[in-house]
């Protein structure tokens, strides 16, 4: 029986320009990705917030999967957070055209009493005082992941490590793992990030791959002599819009965990496996598109593709 | 019993400056890196050329390992190549402060009789055209694997794609497969060099691993369905200079090969494994250090944890 999985995070209208084309207001947001990824491997709980003007047809893409929206609020008059990028050549860059965070700057996180007793948590990209008010609404957590950005790195240092004290695992991409910790090698930079309080960190590296540096001490599972896994990419050749993906991989990641209930090395690493697939089928089509006919099947096929490259 | 491989290429005399350190004329030169991580698998014939200048010492490092001498030209009077690079950061890029060519500017590879049948052949980063006369001297070879590099791209590109069309592999990294297709996805930028004629080619990414893109028509093995395999690199922690990286790679791979004298799929992503856990040690010391105390157990044993790293 899977286990309950909250996620805490932005909803979104997004505005994208790729070289494959462009598209308006395509539903998006870092809790959108995850809870639609997720949420083909366990049931989700999402908290967030959107305007008035937030689509009923959106509304519809969570009441269709088995995400439960009781904690997603509608300001009423408010206006639904909106980001508009483009992305240019390889597309390893987003670049910011223009944010409008309506509603989503006043968003305090109010937590429904039935998703208080939430097993797993992921608080994802936000102020990590936001982040830490969520943690102090759940009650007892088994497994609590957060994503976070240089934003907060720059401007909220002290709130964030007093955070990465109270998480389980971080999830954050190579540069801002770098800006953490001042080093520039990564499994070293992983270490660091570990003596700060997380059992694990993923650091997202694109279309590159993740490397996971874990602590066996506190980790556990069968595996005690190993904490490092560093898995590449899906090796993708249709990558229309990589909008979502790291937020997709996470909710991969997560949503398998929360479907075995076990949290050790190699779950870990196994996790991490179906969210770096997960993240492949999302970057295939605008926003979520190819989401709307994503199957366990084809996530399942793709998986076993993605192990047989690696078996040498 | 291993097949014969041949390298033509540079042996160099490098003064490197690291954020760990400098040291000054190592012995270094693509053929040099080569020569040095494929003896550990298999008898290398070196072609190459230095000065008078060429410490007895250096001479040595082949001449006490299964590395054949015999086209080791010394130029009378004549001065070694001399590379002098720096690394700074994360250490992705060399930046080069000065390069002396010296009797490698020169340099017109004659292919000792002796070495003319060998069966596997190595044609280091160099012109096109003298990598073309290299194989206008080889018999029957029944693999060739050319490294290039966007100088050549940029310069040579009509020599290069008719040496690509006489070639079963090519190896470079990814920039310059980007810029030799105006392709900036990888997998796509691989398949359209397959159309110039390699069987395969290996993109080299650096601490992020290398990309394997064959043409299963072409390259034979028993997985018809395989084409791509995507290895990230060794989570390495002790990255000292990354000098040699590529040509430590490249030689652990075809070094493998010769060892095993079959060049199918599932032999090509091994050997790929080998070149990524030789790689990882040639960047703990400067120059060629780590491979003066480098035995094949410790590669084993390292690619034993390699593959159990990527086992999910």
């Amino acid at each position: 029986m899977p286990e309950s999985l909250l996620v805490v995070g932005s909803i979104a209208l997004d505005t994208l320009r790729t070289p494959y084309g462009e598209a308006k207001d395509e539903l998006g947001g870092s809790a959108t990705f995850f809870s639609v990824a997720a949420s083909l491997f366990a049931p989700v709980r999402l908290v967030g917030v959107v305007g008035e003007d937030f689509p009923p047809d959106y509304r519809q893409v969570f009441d269709s999967r088995q995400i439960d929206t009781a904690g997603l609020v509608v300001v009423p008059g408010g206006k639904t957070f909106r980001w508009h990028g483009s992305y240019q050549g390889a597309m390893n860059e987003a670049r910011t055209e223009d944010v409008k965070l309506n509603v989503f700057g006043d968003f305090r996180p109010v937590i429904p009493p039935p998703f208080r007793q939430s097993r797993l948590v992921f608080l994802a990209n936000g102020s990590p005082v936001t982040q830490a008010s969520v943690l102090d609404q759940v009650e007892k957590p088994a497994l609590v992941v957060a994503d976070t950005m240089n934003l907060w790195i720059d401007t909220q240092k002290d709130a964030l490590l007093a955070l990465l004290a109270r998480v389980d695992g971080l999830v954050l991409n190579e540069g801002e793992a770098r800006m953490l910790t001042g080093d520039p090698n990564l499994v070293r930079a992983g270490r660091k990030i570990l003596g700060l309080g997380p059992k694990f960190v993923v650091i997202k590296k694109g279309e590159h791959g993740a490397l996971l540096v874990a602590n066996p001490q506190t980790v556990g599972g069968d595996s005690p002599n190993r904490s490092v896994c560093p898995l590449p990419a899906f090796p993708a050749t249709e990558v229309c819009d990589p909008t979502g993906a790291g937020d997709s991989f996470a909710g991969g990641m997560m949503g398998y965990l929360a479907s075995t209930g076990a949290f050790g090395f190699q779950h870990l690493i196994r996790a991490m496996a179906y969210g770096t697939v997960i993240a492949s089928f999302a970057i295939e089509d605008f926003g979520l598109r190819r989401f709307n006919h994503l199957t366990i099947d084809e996530v399942d096929s793709r998986l076993r593709d993605y192990h047989d490259m690696l078996a040498f």
